[in-house]
């Protein structure tokens, strides 16, 4: 399975490509961050976010894109930039029929340290053990990213399981309704 | 002029277009409602939006696209669809080299009422009479779009006066600096 991670975000928004299946030893394809000037326009940040986020899209052709799931509980003003990259982040992996999922920050940080509370120096640590990188990965949104990839390689078995669980148990249900 | 007002949503996307200049008559040249499913994926929520606001400004040509500015500090899961159906909408413009302008609500409000606290009813009633409209537009999004275009249609020369100003302070003072 090759995974693009997106880390969304306009000032900088890290993307990573991991290849791998859960259980045997993954590979890093690529790793960077798409930038986009602060003093510019949000409006044409959002065209260069695309334009970036396609670049990578064409060049790895991943099956599919994990994207950091945004809250909104954080800072009023990063958020809602953050809400606005991963809206083109979705938004260019399905119009390319691309399955996107989210993944929450801890979920990302429980999958690959083990806690949930995990700090960026750990995670960042942990991304580079698992992908055999000879130093961690900066910014920091782009170790997210890897990270991110990383955690969705390791809990699409489990999304599978739950998914095939649901549709028999949906499927058992409408049997008995019959 | 002509503008393309858009109110962002993922369940409704308002859009209406309006032509006209400050001081004249105005003219409604469309208003509708772009939707999307509540219970399908955001991602796919995301290309349907924009495959109807393309629909829009491939069949309208607006010079300008007024979006409503979102604001964080609202409900918590209505504010993220909006930020992201808001985005898209901005992306769209920008991607075809069409300005856009961020107008709040109350701004929008006090442009065609007299009062930033205006309700939805008092919106509709004004668009009504403004655009000489059998009966207010339905739904409120689809109102509220109009609203917006009106809205940039008469702040566009005191926000180009400004723009100007702004721009004449900056190169006298680059003149007295050098």
């Amino acid at each position: 399975m090759r995974v693009l991670g997106v880390d969304p975000g306009l000032t900088r928004c890290g993307v990573g490509v991991v290849e791998g299946v859960a259980g045997r030893p993954l590979t890093m394809l690529g790793v960077g961050v798409v930038r986009t000037p602060a003093d510019a326009d949000t409006a044409l940040r959002l065209v260069a976010v695309e334009a970036g986020l396609e670049a990578w899209l064409d060049e790895h052709r991943p099956e599919v894109v994990a994207v950091e799931r945004v809250f909104s509980q954080h800072n009023v003003r990063t958020v809602m930039g953050t809400a606005q990259a991963s809206a083109v982040a979705m938004l260019c992996a399905a119009r390319r029929g691309i399955p996107v999922v989210l993944h929450t920050p801890s979920e990302v940080k429980a999958a690959v340290t083990g806690t949930g509370r995990a700090d960026k120096a750990q995670v960042g640590a942990m991304v580079t053990r698992l992908l055999r990188l000879s130093a961690p990965p900066k910014p920091a949104d782009a170790a997210d990213a890897l990270a991110l990839a990383i955690c969705h390689i390791w809990r699409a078995p489990a999304m599978n399981r739950l998914q095939q669980a649901a549709a028999q148990h949906a499927s058992a249900a409408k049997g008995r309704t019959r």
